[in-house]
C-alpha cells in the first residue's frame, strides 16, 4: 500500500541557489542534504508537512555531481523543472513487485539506496502516463538521520 | 504560511484510463471530480493521504475540455506529465502579495477558484527553477465536498 506523497523530485543548475531561492520565497528550510554518488546527485530535501502515515513530504531539490547522470540528461533535455515523484510506502519490496506483476517496468532489479537511508525504487515513466515514479520506504528511524 | 503539498497536477490525454491506471497500479481511488470550464479541464482528485496542518495531499489529474486551454497547450508541447505542483496556505492573499513583492511573477490579480471549492493561484515558472507553482487555500468546509 502506497500511503502518502514521499516527496517531489526537482532538477536544477545549482542547488544552493536553488534551496535559496525556496527559503527565501517560502520560508521552506533544507532539512537534510547529501550526496549520493550512485545517483550522481547532490540533493537537498526540504519538509513541507508531517503525513498521516507518521511519515512526511518533502521537496527534493537536485543538482548533478556528474554528466552522465540521469539528472544531468534529463536537465539538458527539459530543463529545470519537477523531475519525478515519489510514494512512501512501508514494503517498497512487496510494491515493487506487486506492480511489475501488473505490467509495469520497474527500473531496478532491486531497491537502492535513496534519500536519508531510505530504500527505493522507479517506475518506468512511459507506463505511467509519463511520470517518473518513484516508491520509498524510510530508513526505520528516520530521526537518528537528522 | 505555506503548510502542506496540497496537490501534484498532472496533465493527461485520456482522464478515464489515467484514473483506472493509477486505481489499478496502485489502489487510489477518485474522492471528487468535477469540471473546471474557466481552466478548461476536467480533473479527478484522488487523496493520498492527510497533512499535518490538517488538511491532504491529492494527486490531480487533469484532460484539457477545449483546445486553447492552458492544459491543451502544454500537453501538446510536453505530453503527459507532471504539470505543475501546489502549496497549501490558509491564507492565499496574504502569501500571493507577499510572493509578489519579492519579485516572482503572480499569474492572476485576484485568486480564481480551485478544485472543491478552493481559491488558487499560480506563480510563473520561469520565476520558480522551471516549476509551475500553485498556491490553494481549501474551502473552509472541505468535508461538504465529497
Amino acid at each position: 500500500m502506497l500511503t502518502r506523497i514521499d516527496h517531489i523530485g526537482i532538477a536544477c543548475f545549482d542547488l544552493d541557489k536553488t534551496v535559496e531561492f525556496y527559503r527565501s520565497t517560502y520560508g521552506f528550510e533544507v532539512f537534510h542534504s547529501e550526496v549520493n554518488e550512485e545517483q550522481g546527485v547532490r540533493e537537498a530535501m526540504l519538509k513541507i508537512n508531517e503525513t498521516s502515515d507518521g511519515g512526511a513530504s518533502y521537496l527534493q531539490l537536485l543538482e548533478p555531481t556528474r554528466e552522465d547522470s540521469t539528472v544531468a540528461k534529463w536537465l539538458a533535455k527539459n530543463g529545470e523543472g519537477v523531475h519525478h515523484i515519489a510514494f512512501g510506502t512501508a514494503d517498497v519490496d512487496a510494491e515493487a513487485a506487486g506492480i511489475k506483476e501488473k505490467g509495469v517496468r520497474v527500473l531496478y532489479e532491486e531497491p537502492r539506496r535513496g534519500s536519508m537511508g531510505s530504500r527505493i525504487t522507479f517506475l518506468h515513466p512511459k507506463d505511467c502516463h509519463g511520470v517518473l515514479t518513484e516508491l520509498v520506504t524510510s530508513a526505520p528511524v528516520e530521526s537518528s538521520e537528522h
